[in-house]
């Protein structure tokens, strides 16, 4: 099998970074340190976290050989995850589960914050003209949900319940509803969350407790549903939430899994089971690109209310700082073209390096109490 | 919409108890014993199960208003469970789940042991020639058997997990192996139950202990099968046997749910996540009595070797007992036709009403001890 | 099973003929004449299209016995075909492939246009407040569209073409629409039904002639498309819609057959079968009054625009003339409550009898011409 | 993604031409005589029709770079599609509708008559020991029953008819029986075919003569199969046979179209969209090697009855002209390893080059006659 592979130009690190010398380490220490950071939320796919900044997904590109931002390159948007082999999944059209994969940004990749990067062109996307970049850098998030109420088989006119109303869940509100769902409930336990579902287009959001009865929380899911929710899409991984989808779906319905949490859960099986519910875990994505970027360009979606946060690239230490904090939906690095911002690339070179090594010094110190916490960690899944 | 009945002329009250006027008091009381001795094993369908026994599904068929067994009577086997309404449920081809379902020997209905029966016609098929009384018997417990195998997808060429060779264990291996899957391995802690497995046809039998860790029986699985397997089907309801379904299943793969284990089970939903696993669910069976039947005419399945005793009616009780106390595997209660069977027809009335008195005293003693226990159960389940 | 039946008061009737002796010739001639004109366009399902009249489907409904219209009484919309057995096609949930199913208004039904009307209880459905009558006349055509779009697998991002621009061309087009099919291109002869189409939400509309060749048709919907379309939904019956659907569908796409063309098409099969396409067939359809009543709710969909010309009851001639001769989209008869209206209760009893009679008599003389024909087609489609 | 290649030794053209320096031409010629005459049966697909010859797809393996069959060498069969590219067909599991696709002896490949043959390894399978070679070169075949039958939809217990007696349908026989469909009817022109498929356990044949009526024949099945049949399979490709499928098979049932006729099929699709028939076509096979070996492992189906002849390589002009004239189901050139068969390479170099000459003259006339038909076949389906 042919592998076309397309370099690509990234304005990012050009911008900042104009000597290619210096680029490798400071890639390297930047993914490490952001590895590092969102790892404190999620230790379980800390990379492929990380990984989920703006930064990824879009542009320009050029073709292998030329290197050159020329007018004819095309603006693309990048799946992250492409397997290595043909294997088993990949024949069945479920690439995502092989074992084969290669995810950017997941070690022992270290991602796309440097200058050039090579992708295998099957998983390149144009981006047509309608769709922004900071649209685009949204389109794997968006594939999450996507992928998740494609696993749930939501169609026209079902009723749906989505508990947790972070990124994931209002991804999934937001696909939920242009697939035709309705009415839709989201659930949460942060009211200002809800407001945002709300905003966005939720038919009705329901305030939980930490220690709400998940029978009762179905119950009320009923009531704002009108019935039974056919569908529902558990984003937060906690028991009390996995607890409610069980208790709330309809017999013969679908409890979507996307939330991670603990190893075991206690769950109402027997309640899943004697109702025939598909219970449906759901692992990244795949073949979703197209149809996000149909979504994004026939403006079915609005994906800009979610972007909370735009930081120049000069600034990328903050926002990682203000995502460890969990502030904001999403943080965009915003890379712009470097013809246009010039004025910005006043940074000498002195400067980047030192900031590279201030950075060298917090990851070291970060890197020792990662690593027994990864240890631990890794007993704990080892037999996945 | 036309509700068709046929009334059903049963041979086995006709051949104990002649007079109709002694019918009623004693299948009432037959019934409730025996749904006393069942409810023993499992305490929630405790009806159904009772109901599990041989003599339900197959009789001759008169045609209503005419009573007398005419050589134009048909063969038949009954449906036990017909929605009462066309509800959403039925409208979409799943009626089993449908709430207005009436199920023969569930309360408020007496079940079949008594002398004529009434039954919806559009649930009750003829039986080729080809198919005895006995397997016509046994199409109730192998249509779980297929319900669980066409929610699992099964099909050509799989690697099948079973745990539970019990007979609902055994059903799914025999549907299972006839529509193709291999190998098919059979999980039990009973030595015994692994031989009548690997005698009906498993690939391979693995021995469980009570304290063996799921991850590692799920190892064992994996290099019986040469492979995870594609879909795991539990039939015990123990978590151990859920856990190890969930750890054993290929990436993709479906676990279906059959067996009925505690309100909450410990289960490690985030591997099903991850792994993209389809937990499903199952509740009896809709659309497996044609099936059946097929599968029993065209000697796809042979049921027989499961069928270990057989109890003339005039032994019931002794039926009951063995049932309850575990032994066999399916105790039919053997009915042939009364102009076959006159020798045998000499036990008195008075013997009958005798064997009557001693049920129901014995009946009222069980009666009150599985009030405490009912009513505890009920509370349990209450809100599902 | 219980076949709860609803009896409903239809204004229809009441605000022309008070009195109930004349109701019965009344309705049966208005509907004998009706069945006659539309039979004209369409010889096969002539009934069945007689009864699409907007007067079908939504009325208040009052509970059996009451009669009157009580505050009380729910405002529904019957949905025409109800299985009158539970057979097999039931039970898998396609019940509008039964064959003992009732459809409204075909023989031997008289249809709605009279004083009350009794329907099985299942297969009526209350209306919201916010969807008005005349939207409740739509769930007839609408059902079309969601079904078409059900069986063609209709999903988020697809490429859709739309052969006719017909009623039934446009609700599939409102309904793939709101599925989320992107980009939806329609075709047709008539320009003014593709300026309809494209007002009504149709990415692109092609102007086809009637002797277009279809493999250049395909090639310019490809053009329009950017791409070959994932489905494409033929509502024409024409040979050469059909064949240019084919000729045009990407492979391991579907085309949904929903037009009737004649008894035999000539149809490039060989390009079907070595693209591995799926062509499904559609008959009337199946639980799709709950979805497109979801669909009015929430807007997804507008049908108003659809409906292009109204009549009051005592022109109910002129509004079958009208559709008659190819004029408009919608033809409603609009039945507005009696109590609102008294003012237009000027026409006599005598009246009515009279134009009855003349009614009679135009209809005697159709029903020799339409006799010879019938005959003719019922030996063409015997066999079917 | 990488491209794992194994580079096979095979023994068929090692045994009759020793020596490396004259292989490549014998190979081009035979090959193109192969396809020469295979052309005369199916102008359409002949590289991929002489391709299907037993030497395709089953001999032993040696890593790359060491040529020798050393013990450690596997036995394989070989998948002859394989996709160039990851394209979309591909990321969804059809990578058999590709059309970057490569096919092993389909031109510009001259095919596996040659003694090396490097084909990509995720599309080379391992033969268990209990599969011989024969039985691996059948699997080719057998993929298309599977492949059809999957496209079917069958599934345990329904009736199948089969129109078509030659070897895909019988395959189609042995693979819609293991699968658990019941009964199956046979429907050929030639007795001795419907003899064949009685014998391979068809329940039931139907001779069909060239002018009976579609309808008549669809009744008959109907008769024999006690039902109208839930699956057809087509496998001949005659209008007539299409007509009788669609006329035959149930509503809501499938078609499958495998045989390939003409450009454009007579068909009564009215028929085919009022019973929600779904037709479905076929191209080839995807994902059907590991259960073709698991169904021979396992020993569901005996392909052995259908090899009706055997050749030695050095007489493989006598199989073409065999298979040229409509002899036998399938003939394989049994090719077994020099080592046990040394006393037959009696042939000399001289020998061969002159069975060379004479082939490539005869090539060459016809040649001349294959392109001006090849030119306008061409032309009837460019526009696939």
């Amino acid at each position: 099998m042919v592998t076309p592979v397309i370099v690509i130009l990234l304005y990012v690190v050009q911008e900042v970074m104009p000597q290619g010398a210096v680029e490798d380490t400071f890639s390297r220490d930047l993914w490490l340190r952001c590895a590092l950071l969102a790892a404190r939320k999620d230790r379980r796919f800390c990379c492929q976290k990380a990984n989920g900044f703006g930064a990824r997904s879009l542009r320009d590109c050029a073709q292998a050989g030329a290197w050159s931002t020329t007018p004819e390159s095309d603006r693309i948007s990048i799946e992250p995850g492409v397997p290595r082999e043909n294997c088993e999944f990949c024949k069945i059209g479920r690439y995502n589960l092989s074992p084969t994969i290669f995810f950017s940004a997941t070690p022992p990749d270290d991602g796309t914050l440097c200058r050039y990067y090579a992708h295998n062109a099957n998983y390149c996307f144009k981006l047509p003209e309608c769709v922004s970049f900071e649209e685009g850098a949204m389109i794997e998030p968006l594939s999450v949900g996507i992928h998740a109420c494609r696993r749930g088989g939501v169609h026209m006119g079902q009723r749906v319940l989505i508990l947790g109303a972070g990124t994931i869940g209002l991804m999934n509100l937001l696909v939920a509803k242009s697939m035709g769902a309705d009415p839709i409930v989201v659930v949460d336990l942060v009211q200002e969350r809800l407001d945002m579902a709300k905003c966005m287009g939720a038919s009705c959001v329901c305030k939980m407790e930490k220690n709400t009865c998940p029978r009762e929380m179905a119950s009320k899911a009923k009531t704002a549903l009108c019935g039974m929710p056919n569908v529902s899409i558990e984003c937060t991984g906690a028991d009390q939430c996995v607890q409610t989808a069980i208790h709330a779906t309809n017999p013969g319905g679908v409890v979507v899994l996307i939330g991670l949490g603990n190893t075991n859960t206690s769950a109402p099986l027997l309640t899943a089971a004697t109702r025939e519910l598909d219970i449906r875990g759901i692992f990244r994505y795949c073949n979703t690109w197209p149809t996000a970027i149909n979504m994004l360009a026939s403006k079915k979606v609005d994906v800009n209310p979610m972007i909370t946060h735009r930081f120049p690239l000069d600034q990328a230490i903050e926002a990682f700082e203000l995502v460890k904090k969990g502030g904001g939906l999403k943080v965009i690095i915003n890379c712009e073209e470097p013809e246009k911002k010039e004025h910005k690339q006043s940074k000498s070179l002195e400067e980047c390096q030192k900031q590279c090594q201030q950075l060298l010094q917090q990851c070291q110190q970060q890197c020792q109490q990662m690593q027994k916490e990864q240890k631990e960690h890794c007993g704990r899944t080892a037999g996945r």
